[in-house]
């Protein structure tokens, strides 16, 4: 067994799996013993980019049976592995706000990048290793599934530069082609349960001792995601009674015309409105603009909460 | 006036003002524009290095009056400059455990290595930026101030390789003579009031809700020091009362046989001195081969509060 686990967020999106993948790559390159595992199933984007590259999904652990890990894609213990309390991380590679905490040094490496992918790019380039066209194939589609096709405003001068230097590697000549099948990979709602869709993306963050679910869909029609509102209202609710959330903001997100729309239920909506300057009519707001969760809603809630 | 301040921790020692220096002359050749500042007065091996290399100390401020600032050689709140809270942190660049929060991404780049200044030697090699020589001269002496020299238990094999690289771009000829030199001149505590030790080079660490203020003075001659032992009891119970902290570490080291001696005032003695495997005895604990507060006083501390 590998000495070392690296992983990405619960709820796996296509650059947790290329990076926790390509991280330990990287790491084994450099002489640590390391292998890739996820904290839960894969989802129909990462099973397209994984079938599109003939590579395995790594197998999915409840708990790490090591005692130490590699963090990618994420740092806060709410978003990483079960018994995380117990665990002594190594390194971390990281494109996220922080929220983090250690009782000893670290290797901790984290840039406001469009993707975990990209900044791994950057750390194969210092190092002079080579990149398989597999693991470049899903850095890649990792950096295209987190910037929706350099679309979000999480993009950066650097993503816009190692896109090409990734399609180039892994083979992929179309990128735009490529990206937008993987990105509608991501968004055949209709054969997902009500359940399905608000755990798919959701992370869970503390503001203020209080605890939030985020969720995050990504379609090209948000009207037919709202047909089906009375029933992801009442799946919300459920869980936010059964996990304890102080509420649950669900963003359905429109990849083509980078907008977004939000359901709430929980407490204090009108707060929680307010911090998007906005007002929820029958539980739902506009986000005009809004793509990014990283970038477009957890800081005002933070700023809000603080 | 520059757009970000760059600054060390408070009572700076030579790695933390050598690290503001350098990381804001990287950061300023990237096309940023910041400014070095020191969060208190350099002290005597600072100023001996100062010195050495003809560099002006950085002017010390109480609060950062940019809105965005970048912290070397340190990355919790209670350690850093009185207003941090209503600040932008951009970047930081620590070799530190790590407890920090953020509500958005941003540069950061830890690792387990002897000093802050190893660690920006490393940036400036990777984009390709030369190292003045003076600059280099700084941060030779960041590195041999925290490592004592490559004898503390902190020192890596990427510190022993690095030493070399930063001497013979600052023109020092005899690295070991050099920095006899420069650890001795940090440790004429004679001079010294009782308030000064203890402040020297102190900080505060919160485990488990309580704060403890952890301090240490390098010495040939640790018997000296305990010569002082009433009025430095007399100095600390006052700044323990007077700062509210609930305990007061203070670690004599001897840096020629690289061991220690401990002072404790404060509560819970018996529980501080378990971390250490050792018993109090008339306030003082023998801490055999122990030179390092980050990695062998915090770890144990922040383990037996965990």
């Amino acid at each position: 067994m590998a000495k070392e686990l690296v992983f990405g967020h619960q709820n796996p999106d296509t650059d947790a799996i290329a990076a926790a993948i390509a991280a330990s790559y990287y790491l084994n390159q450099k002489g640590m013993d390391t292998e890739a595992v996820a904290l839960g199933k894969t989802n129909d984007e990462t099973n397209f980019v994984l079938d599109y590259f003939s590579v395995e999904a790594p197998r999915v652990i409840e708990k790490a049976d090591t005692k130490e890990v590699v963090l990618v894609d994420h740092n806060e213990t709410a978003q990483s592995v079960s018994n995380i309390e117990d665990l002594t991380v190594t390194h971390v590679f990281d494109h996220h706000k922080i929220d983090f905490k250690t009782s000893s040094p670290l290797f901790y490496h984290a840039e406001a990048l469009g993707s975990t992918s990209t900044i791994l790019y950057g750390f194969f380039k210092k190092d002079g290793i080579e990149i398989p066209k597999k693991i470049a194939g899903l850095m890649l589609s990792g950096l295209i599934s987190d910037t929706l096709l350099l679309k979000s405003p999480t993009t950066t001068n650097v993503d816009r530069d190692v896109i090409g230097k990734l399609a180039s590697i892994a083979g992929v000549d179309d990128v735009n082609a490529y990206g937008l099948n993987l990105l509608k990979a991501g968004t055949n709602l209709s054969k997902k349960s009500e359940q399905d869709l608000i755990d798919g993306d959701a992370k869970t963050f503390k503001f203020a001792g209080k605890t939030f679910r985020i969720g995050q869909v990504n379609t090209v029609d948000i009207p037919s995601v709202l047909e089906r509102k009375e029933a992801l209202k009442k799946a919300i609710i459920a869980e936010n009674e059964k996990q304890g959330f102080d509420g649950f903001l669900f963003v359905i997100t429109d990849i083509l015309n980078s907008n977004s729309k939000a359901l709430y239920y929980g407490s204090e909506p009108d707060k929680i409105a307010s911090a998007f300057n906005g007002k929820f009519v029958d539980d739902s707001i506009d986000l005009p603009g809004v793509v990014s969760r990283k970038k477009q809603i957890v800081p005002p809630l933070t700023d809000l909460f603080h």
